[in-house]
């Protein structure tokens, strides 16, 4: 009953694709609830999208829907993948974006078929919107599908590297308030190169002065550049892709 | 029950209006279930809304109320609609937003009384919310107004015209990811002269290879122009209203 | 049943922390209805924030439960607040957000406990979302913490100066058309001095010709100063804290 079912797109609002989207599952769900993730992924950015799905899909209640378009192959041969994973559902294409969930080792996942009618360009609408439907009603999995047996695209951020004491990684993506969170994982003390120039690891914002740069973990545990009441990026000029190097003080 | 209120306007979120307006909606309808369309179209854009409510409002289920809020004529002698159009609802502006459901036959319309309380600026908030609000509760069109009984504005995209065998249309929107969508319908082959130069009809942008031009039928049914992995606006300085011109390849 | 929560904040959606604290809301309350008035404050714009609040927290149903997070001190000594007032509740941190309802005589409020498990960077989801919750589920707001017994940071706009027989004022903010808010309230006559020329008070923008600037009540109250069909703060140069004056004709 009042079945959950999340959005996250690269469509921006004003075009009115994801309005399309929302009166499908309106239509064929009465009761849902649709709730707005974001339609402010850049275009065609799978790799942002991947990341987003990471922090939100298991912080929603057991049977939450999440529908994941963000679909630059659609109209290609990249196959459209309903999945089951930790008690929730996940529908989209198949090029990363459901990555945290199919990474779970009990996640199942069906391909799912096109219908000769559906738009060669918004499989949002026509493939994966009803998809979501027929779960928020009930179906199974297995019903909408056939079951994955080809490679499914499974992204993961860069694996970080140990070299001399030292452990090299990278920049994996810009907040809207400038942090620069990395893959590094784990890092209570000593610095971080970033930049051209050191970093000290604290634990929060307020343990340096208005201005100053910081390394620290942040709410996903991944270890995050910020400048207090600033923005690293724009500060240190760390764009996604840049190097960083953790040492010992 | 829990009636369906969707809002499209040109507001943005951040300076309060679209919550005021939610505001109202809520305190009115206890059980509403308020769907956000879009706040972002640009400032007073009458045209793209026209052109995204067409997509989206036959799309919701029978009985949803439709709010289009871009009213660059408020506290003008502009009226106020009130409109039942194929079992669905919309409340807004006199200025051709709401064409798409005027143009059908059954459509009725009642012009929406200003009370003497409303903001001179704010109608969204003081007369449109409010009847759409009224709508939900049951309160039949007619009641909430008197019959629109001036010519209402009807906007629809300029016609196409034909020329020696060929068919010769505009770009009527640039999408969010620089597709560029034409008043042309049901080309299936031939040729489409764009920003200078020929760019072949295909079925899907997996047709041509990355960085090519295409031309093809969108989600909507209109002939759209995208460049596959990127921007055709950019890539072919199309515009909304640059004319392109279908001829037999 | 149904509880209504509101949301506001400066995270923008494409990082996903929003998507996060709606999980939490979700799952901690399954009947709630999580409504967005806006992420997309300009990064720790706690001043405007306040505004906003200011114009919606009262247009929300009694019992409404409003999440209100703009919070660049978070990590800091800062406290965190939930707030009863107009029979509204009200949870964020103490910066001034929270002053529109602070005012109120009738206004209580209790400092949220941080629980050690929190994220030193994101209390929105691990402090004032569970709270919010909390609220939601029936949880008197004495139970969720200490009364309040420092100073809370209340903001109220800067006071209009009475000289000569002119009222001096400023713009408090630029609103998505370009209108300029200011803190002048009462004003049906005369003229003013804004961006070195004078503009005359009217009723409605359909008062002047198109191109040309007016100043007059806005939906809050305040005193607004617009170009019709334009954007006065482009036109008149005016951007916040800009001086206004007030003269009689």
């Amino acid at each position: 009953m009042h079945p959950l079912i999340t959005l996250l797109s690269d469509f921006g609002t004003a075009d009115g694709y994801v309005a399309e989207m929302k009166g499908v599952l309106y239509s064929q769900v009465p009761d849902a609830r649709v709730v707005d993730v974001s339609h402010e992924i850049p275009p065609h950015d799978v790799e942002l999208a991947r990341l987003t799905v990471a922090r939100y899909w298991r912080r929603f209640p057991a049977g939450t829907i999440h529908l994941v378009i963000v679909d630059p192959g659609v109209g290609s041969a990249r196959a459209g993948l309903g999945v089951s994973s930790d008690d929730r559902y996940l529908v989209g294409p198949d090029n990363g974006v459901l990555s945290p969930a199919l990474l779970l080792a009990d996640a199942t996942a069906v391909t799912l078929p096109v219908p000769a009618s559906a738009s060669r360009t918004f499989h949002g609408r026509d493939v994966f919107a009803p998809a979501a439907a027929a779960l928020a009603r009930g179906t199974p999995l297995s019903a909408l599908g056939t079951p994955h047996d080809v490679p499914i695209v499974r992204r993961t951020p860069e694996a970080v590297r140990r070299e001399d004491g030292a452990i090299i990684g990278e920049v994996i993506a810009i907040d809207r308030f400038g942090n620069a969170v990395t893959n590094l994982v784990g890092v209570r003390n000593g610095v971080i190169a970033a930049g051209g120039r050191p970093v000290p690891v604290r634990s929060t914002y307020a343990d340096v002065a208005s201005g100053a740069a910081v390394a620290l973990t942040g709410s996903s545990g991944l270890l995050e550049i910020a400048v207090r009441d600033g923005n690293a990026s724009q500060g240190l000029r760390l764009d996604r892709g840049a190097t960083v190097v953790w040492y010992r003080a």
